[in-house]
């Protein structure tokens, strides 16, 4: 295999792994059922990944993470209030396009308290949580918000969207994510908009 | 077996399985554990359960929802502010006194797609999210807010509390649970009081 085809094969693993995490969380994802996924030999896994089941994890976590941060820091350009919208948007199609059956990865593996997960797999999924937080802490920076109440209102968007994706599964409907989306559009407002009473 | 501690030892294994699922997650959970923990001969696990494990989570979920209810509903006596207080002040202490090792087991088997959390115990888990949502929006509609009003803003309570706790799990941190606190508070008072400037 050229360095092209084995960098191939390492991406596609990775990649399936935040795609079958994000379903069902870390525990129940198989390196051997991922292997066969990707057509790829078991013992591949094991030289690509050396630190086993936890280091694909942190992998696929960082990859999913990062993936989802470069399309928020791409919206966020048109300001806050287009960047959350495209936010809300872009998690409800996930949830509808495979039927409630997939979330996010970086919620599923923070609560799982299982010796895989913690280490390396939690540390990425902290990472993706701060970043997302700060892109658009920096936003709403960027559009008026004083510091403290950006960075609580950034926080507050990002739990609330994780929050309400799971409940969308629950309910095997969008109705949560539809709900939460005009207080979150009021919360932006507020937060850009310093003079105006009962700001920050 | 006499018919009380027949029923306290299901009662044993129905609370066990609570807790082992808000830690590591359903998949995570093993009945042979769970029947090891609560002292209990796994074969008496199948007497009780006859629908295996997928009947046992849901009881788990259903136990655990109506707990969190019980106390929801108790403090929400003394309105909507006080209620969302004691909502997030309960969950810090979950979070923190098992070193964030544990957080919501109704969250937890929402976000795992697996056949065994897929009927009973996700049902049991809409349930739940739908119990806290419309306590805390009964609330919010007593104390004046409209009800469309109401039913977004009791979403984006669960939601964003149930997001901070696997955020607080992955930092290892209180800071999101707290930081959140102070823009639900503005929303409760903003649906509350209708008549102020920026309600909705």
């Amino acid at each position: 295999m050229d360095d092209g085809s084995a960098e191939h094969a390492r991406q596609k693993l990775v990649a399936g792994a935040a795609d079958m995490i994000r379903r069902r969380g870390l525990t129940a994802t198989s390196v051997r059922e991922l292997a066969k996924h990707a057509d790829a030999p078991l013992g591949s896994t094991y030289h690509y990944f050396p630190g086993g089941k936890a280091q694909l994890a942190a992998e696929a976590i960082a990859y999913s993470g990062n993936a989802t941060a470069a399309i928020l820091a791409r919206e966020l350009e048109r300001g806050p209030l287009d960047g959350l919208r495209s936010f809300l948007i872009m998690w409800r199609k996930i949830v509808v396009d495979t039927d409630f059956r997939a979330g996010c990865p970086v919620l599923a593996v923070s609560v799982e308290a299982v010796p895989e997960a913690d280490g390396p797999p939690r540390a990425a999924a902290a990472a993706a949580f701060a970043q997302w937080t700060g892109l658009l802490a920096g936003s709403l920076c960027d559009h008026g918000a004083e510091r403290a109440a950006a960075e609580r209102t950034a926080t507050l968007i990002v739990a609330a969207v994780e929050g309400s994706i799971a409940m969308c599964r629950a309910h095997r409907s969008t109705d949560p994510l539809d709900r939460i989306a005009d207080s979150l559009e009021v919360l932006v407002r507020t937060a850009t908009e310093p003079t105006r009473e009962g700001a920050s």
